[in-house]
């Protein structure tokens, strides 16, 4: 999925929105667990109910390995229907990997290759040999993490370097240099949108996938406000809790496809 | 498996080696092809044929993650063969996870609860709550990076903060203010043992597990030199394909054997 068809997907849909399928299976409604695959169960209702509304799911496999080989086939599952499904929705394994070279090629070969996913989250600390190998794949993107919108990013990332830089400055700096801007994202966290403004500033054509916003504490609004660029849009803006976990009755699907089309409308200003 | 146990083991076998198992179905014997799960059928015959001379096991999940269901199916396998076989030997899922609070919870319930494993190597860069979530669980260790010994390991762990320490250092003084020091190891890079006595000079308690011995040039002698500490080691000194890979042949598990007894030996400056 390249930038042009991803873009055009945006201006198709009116929004910007990416749905994070963190599915736990104690938080699904009760009547789903008596299902053969309850997580799969559950993320196709989600992705039935929400696609209208957005332009990118993104499973996070932390959720998936949590319940072990059945798990794992939950996962694989969810792909393969949105890809057979819903074909211009772009489908992120956040899996936040990072190791050397030999070992990073084969976590890019299982999330890219094998299971087909159109992006992988990538964590940079192990620098350029280990984001790289993730690169080079036709249509396919690396997102790597630059400013989280967790409490823990002031720990590392906001630390002051010498030159005068923050890590996750000089972090996105360097990643910039290594990954062609075309298949290269950044994740940029939405609870702090003055920072996200400065972020745009120093990367205009780079796009961001924005976690934070619902649950976190961001608002969508304000995220287009700071970080939407005329002509790319620029952001994927992700939502999890605050989507799937709308209701936990008989109506958990409807409530999220609501719930998804209300932050949709709230990127209106993104589309003016 | 607490402190005083992977001590013991370790004045047991005489050996601080930790064999790697990143296990290739490009790189085993083609032999081995035709059996019904051969990742499984190769790292039982390694494990077998190394568990003499070292005292932990570490799997990295990618390896695994590569072959799909199948591989996380191996995987399974291989760390419930050890748990039954070889109870002293430790299992460190080599995972490098790291994610936001609740999310990095479901990873330290996926690789310490569902599989039983004793320990999991985990990412910083994400802070505090990324990393918190694994500790807490009795005879269970969070095996934090630290300074890596990759070539990439220069662009962000080695960087200079305002304050004149390295990230790679600062990160490992925030890790150890975070987690107690007998559930918390380092990953140092054996590739530079000046840098890893210095590093031990700071944390003379802490245990730290080193790769980069074998294939990616550290000796395990210069890194007994740099960084045992007497009465309590602190050391598991990692090889995977220098050990996995010294035979291509029939003769594989035995050449492994012979590989592991080799290294074992160049750690006798441990045991002096």
């Amino acid at each position: 999925m390249n930038r042009n068809e991803i873009v055009a997907h945006i201006e198709e849909t009116k929004s910007l929105l990416c749905v994070g399928l963190d599915t736990d299976l104690d938080k699904i409604p009760t009547h789903l667990l008596s299902n053969e695959d309850p997580i799969f169960a559950f993320n196709k209702a989600i992705i039935d109910a929400t696609a209208a509304h957005c332009v990118a799911y993104k499973p996070n496999t932390a959720f998936y390995e949590a319940y072990g080989l059945e798990g794992w086939k939950s996962f694989e599952k969810t792909v393969s229907y949105i890809k057979e499904n819903y074909p211009k929705h772009m489908v992120i394994a956040d899996a936040k990997r990072g190791d050397i070279g030999n070992t990073a090629a084969r976590y890019a070969k299982a999330f890219l290759d094998t299971l087909n996913c159109d992006a992988i989250t990538v964590a940079p600390y192990m620098g350029k040999d280990s984001v790289q190998p993730f690169s080079g794949r036709k249509g396919k993107w690396v997102i790597v993490l630059g400013l989280t919108s967790n409490p823990g990013a002031d720990d590392i990332q906001k630390l002051e370097l010498s030159n005068g830089l923050a890590v996750s400055q000089s972090v996105m700096d360097s990643v910039a240099s290594w990954i062609p801007n075309d298949e290269l994202m950044f994740v940029v966290g939405a609870t702090r949108p003055d920072e996200l403004a400065k972020i745009r500033s120093r990367y205009p054509e780079t796009f961001f996938l924005v976690p934070g916003v619902g649950a976190q504490g961001g608002s969508a609004a304000e995220v287009v406000e700071a970080g939407c660029v005329k002509g790319i849009y620029g952001l994927l803006i992700n939502a999890s809790r605050g989507v799937i976990y709308a209701s936990s009755g008989d109506d958990f699907a409807e409530a999220a496809g609501r719930a998804a089309e209300k932050l949709k409308m709230e990127m209106a200003g993104a589309f003016a």
